[in-house]
């Protein structure tokens, strides 16, 4: 029986990877991946008999049963299978429930932690989500909680400094009507990142009141990181990524 | 003059640090680091003229004043500069005031970010902290703000399914009180994992009622995060990492 490997691939820029991660890449003999992953990452893959692409779309509960087969398919056949996710294998990318799956299968498992948007996308954008000054909490949460509905946070706002969001551009309207209930003004900055670290990163200014409607007007797509509070403000002085990409 | 580059030297393995990082190491004519940067990541800095360690105790605010002259010093000599942190250089690690001071000196800068054991030391205990049957939010927030006191983060408790808290060994008294008057059962289970993902890595479950006693008992020290929510009884499942250091 082999030992598998829950792998986080980083948040875009292929050189977010960990040294572990590419190590563990290059001797895998299988590599199970998402959507999104670079194919500069598995490149390092280069002694895999298979490289198999299983990116999901957003809500397909169904092929998440298809991942847990395969993996434990491929755990009998071979010595190391590579379960390769975007940004962190466990932040909102459900690695807690592959470990389940693993463990009640009898298949040794090890995580090697990844770089979440959930962080990286914040800083590329000038943004320091924790600061001293500004915000001494955050929480980080997903837009999407199961069967696509948005998720019930309008008390997360009451009481930490700064709220990033994964997954959150379909259900942005729910998300900041939570947030305006919640007590925050309507005018509380907003900032949105598409496709962080990567030469298409994009950060859109807005507010609490104004993101539906901007995220329209601009033409909005996932991947992308919603960050509310005031931290935020601090983009302006702080941006240091040269996002040139015109979408 | 130079540009700075603020890095994370990741959360304890020395292989937990990014592709991009290391590169930018080998790169790095003077390195400016912090207290438990491992001595193997620094190696990578083969071309670097200096190696400036600034380890600083905790509280100690007046250091971080020196900290930045020197940043700003050595951008005035040298064309790369690396600010070396542990974890990740924003998460509650002052990187956000270290930008402010860079732009402030009309010095370019940069953020590589690094995995921060607020989400390295849960995985490597087999807590999985998103979880879509037990947790769907996560608050990361430090044990101590500005002059050393603990936070209020009482309401926090009441709004998010899992707290990670950074540097709350010694408020943990404070941070427990304020669990329980927020709402959360004395027997809400707790983790507290010291130097996740190194050798000497040693996991401790405990309860909100009890944590203050068991870190007496079991003489818990510093760097450790604490994991308080229902997600922790997830350990006995689901720890993968072999701990075998006896303090």
């Amino acid at each position: 029986m082999g030992k598998v490997y829950l792998v986080g691939a980083g948040p875009g820029d292929p050189e977010l990877i960990t040294l572990k991660a590419i190590k563990i890449l290059r001797k895998a003999d299988v590599v199970i991946y998402d959507r999104l992953v670079d194919t500069k990452i598995l490149k390092y893959a280069r002694n895999a008999r298979e490289l198999i692409y299983v990116g999901k779309a957003h809500g397909e509960a169904y092929k998440q049963d298809e991942i847990n087969k395969i993996m434990v398919e491929k755990a009998k056949q071979y010595n190391i299978i590579v379960r390769l996710k975007n940004g962190d294998p466990i932040i909102f990318g459900r690695g807690g429930e592959e470990c389940e799956i693993l463990k009640e299968a009898g298949i040794e498992y090890e995580i090697i932690p990844g770089i979440t948007s959930a962080i990286a996308a914040p800083e590329y954008a000038g943004i320091p989500i924790t600061h001293r000054n500004y915000s001494s909490s955050i929480a980080i949460v997903t837009g999407h909680k199961k069967e696509d509905k948005p998720p019930n946070i309008q008390d997360v706002f009451k009481t930490v400094d700064t709220v990033v969001i994964l997954m959150g551009i379909s259900t942005i309207g729910e998300i900041t009507k939570q947030a305006i209930n919640a007590g925050l003004s309507p005018e509380t900055p907003v900032a949105i990142i598409e496709n962080a670290t990567t030469k298409k990163q994009r950060t859109t200014l807005t507010t609490l009141q104004q993101a539906p409607q901007d995220i329209k007007k601009y033409n909005i797509k996932p991947p992308a990181v919603i960050v509310i509070g005031k931290i935020v403000e601090l983009h302006k002085k702080l941006a240091w990524y040269k996002e040139k990409y015109q979408p």
